[in-house]
């Protein structure tokens, strides 16, 4: 059954293995210091980024892909003709996709905070960031950060590339929170707005949801009030961080995919699970071997302010929804996994609907399948049409 | 918010305070020594049961009810006249009822490894009660235990009374798993089952659901791989237990019922959750501050149980759904909640579906409202005239 599991995500990882993927490398960005939406401090500021296709020489075809909570800014393309892993949307961007690598200047930037901060394709700043002031990691003591810093640092890397007002701007789930936020935080910059399994303002559900991933890493000794760090690496939080991507895994999916692993109580498990209730399930063993091994490259505090940026977000950080997308001027499309759990449908069509109301051009369409929320990323293909329509009117 | 979120659960506790309830009171059943289904042994085993109505004289009329997870054998009723919080399915057991006990026996009996160890209204026996051979707590020797050891001992219960055979046998949740079991162990002694929000068996994305549970109780070092009780119950793994129960709450619920509470972002909100990722959000201090209130009388060990019971459940402890269901001889009633999150209606429309195809006389309805898998406790009443017109029959 295991290798079954991981055969699927396999594929659903690799759609396309034949396929000659577009060569792509991460770029550095630095600040000397930042100030956050929230009046803090960020000195030597570093993000990664990355690009596909060219940008025209009006520097008008720009479309910035925002990346999701577990992700970064590696949206398409492979890092040498070995790896077999290529960018999250890969299906969408690239020369003739949906998103048209001949036609754009797809740019992505790694947020702040990113969870994978020990990932060698990733730079990011938090709290596992050494603190010039100290020489020391920042820990707890990094200030809070939203998704308009998130905007503010992307739109930073922009304007050192000359781009001062974008295409089009779409991202999944976290980045569709971002592609909102940009829409009404800089509406003159973005005619077009595309969010995917996303929401416009985190609701009480979804704030108590993204909280159950930070209990584990609280609970866990090691992380020990969030000053764990030491040059080895030794003692850190992974119990806690491993509970917590397995919380993410799942809620990240839907029945169905677990479930097409065959008899509900083979008789060897059944078995091993009457001898002893510390025995683990056949399905338990793979959701912890899977989230072991993506934890290795991440960090425990930074899970912890990832979610706080969730849980502020509300658009255009304004103090309603309304308030918030009545700033949006670009022409939006929503795009919902019907058996998403994680950000359900309902967040997305209740942004179209008062956009709707507020006369703005906006659409939705559902992608449908056994994914649930990871039908945003693995099943983006589904919506090729409606993107690429959408990018040509 | 707090407050008003209060008044809601408080609402959905109490639907009739105005109502004049039926006085009941906990008796206990004990045996001298009784063997699980897998083999294990328990001595001295105690467990409680209540009754509502009269047994008739040829003791035909008996109903038994199945309780769910974190329930007891308090299904209907009140302790006293100042006592506040009827039984949970008290709105439809009761004189004239849709389960009436003008005319029938209604019985219910604690389950084994009950998860309230030490409320004064629960009797039971678990991890947390003393081996007679050792004069400790068993902690993690006390056997792996199933429905269908649950469903034996209830078996024992109504020999007692002189009960052969049930009228009827109805629960919700974990109390579905019972009836169903009782239906397909037990099939010349159940004529008819109900199983409301329930499962016919443990597929793989309740497995790990389920397990979820597990994981703060385990991580928690006050657990101490099981072995922590003590008679002044002091250092016990309360945190764990408490992210448990929350983890438990919101999973039963659904966003419509959190998203009740107003404003995405209140300011004040705002200003706590942007000074430090430590603070809580106010669902979250809601969640945690009414799991807090339930764990007093609950134990973590009992939890692990639970869970485990739940994780192995399959009709009839069969190698099959179909083999088990085909051993069904009752006429069934399922009933739905169509927000349910936990046992989503799925599981029952699988049950249903498998039963119309061996020729069961079988029927299935859905309770609609926004509390998820909490309508089949809290909104059963809706579901009175099916379950009074599937008696009558």
């Amino acid at each position: 059954m295991l290798m079954r599991l991981f055969i699927l995500l396999l594929f659903v990882a690799v759609p396309a293995l034949a396929e000659e993927h577009m060569l792509v490398k991460k770029n550095e960005f630095r600040m000397d210091s930042y100030t956050t939406f929230f009046g803090g401090q960020i000195k030597d500021l570093r993000v990664g980024w990355e690009s596909y296709g060219k940008l025209n020489d009006d520097r008008s075809n720009a479309i910035l892909i925002t990346h999701y909570f577990s992700g970064n800014s590696h949206a398409a393309g492979v890092y040498s003709k070995d790896d077999e892993e290529p960018g999250y949307w890969d299906a969408i961007i690239g020369p003739g996709k949906a998103i048209d690598t001949n036609k754009f200047f797809v740019i992505s930037v790694d947020s702040l905070v990113n969870l994978s901060a020990y990932d060698e394709h990733v730079i990011t700043t938090g709290p596992a960031s050494i603190n010039p002031d100290t020489g020391k990691p920042y820990g707890l003591s990094f200030p809070v950060v939203t998704m308009r810093d998130f905007v503010n640092i992307q739109r930073e890397v922009l304007r050192v590339l000359g781009i001062k007002s974008l295409y089009a701007v779409a991202g999944p789930s976290m980045g569709s929170m971002q592609a909102i936020e940009w829409a009404s935080a800089y509406p003159d910059e973005v005619p077009r707005m595309i969010s995917v399994i996303g929401s416009a303002g985190a609701d009480a559900w979804t704030k108590a949801l993204l909280d159950q991933w930070t209990w584990p890493i609280k609970l866990d000794p090691a992380w020990n009030n969030g000053d764990y760090y030491n040059d080895e690496k030794t003692n850190y939080p992974t119990t806690g961080l491993t509970q917590a991507l397995a919380l993410i895994t799942q809620v990240a999916l839907y029945p169905d995919f677990f479930n097409q692993t065959g008899d509900l109580l083979p008789k060897d498990e059944k078995a091993t699970l009457a001898s002893s209730v510390t025995n683990d399930t056949e399905i338990v063993k793979w959701l912890m071997q899977r989230a072991g091994e993506r934890v290795e490259g991440m960090d425990a505090n930074h899970l912890l302010y990832l979610v706080r940026a969730n849980q502020l977000f509300l658009t255009g950080m304004e103090d309603s929804l309304t308030e918030g997308l009545k700033r949006i001027t670009a022409k939006t499309l929503f795009i919902t996994a019907s058996t998403d759990l994680l950000l359900m449908p309902y967040h997305a069509e209740l942004a179209y609907k008062e956009l709707k109301a507020l006369n703005n051009d906006t659409q939705l369409h559902v992608i449908e399948g056994p994914l649930g929320h990871l039908e945003g990323v693995a099943g983006i293909a589904k919506a090729s049409q409606w993107i690429s329509d959408f990018l040509q009117e």
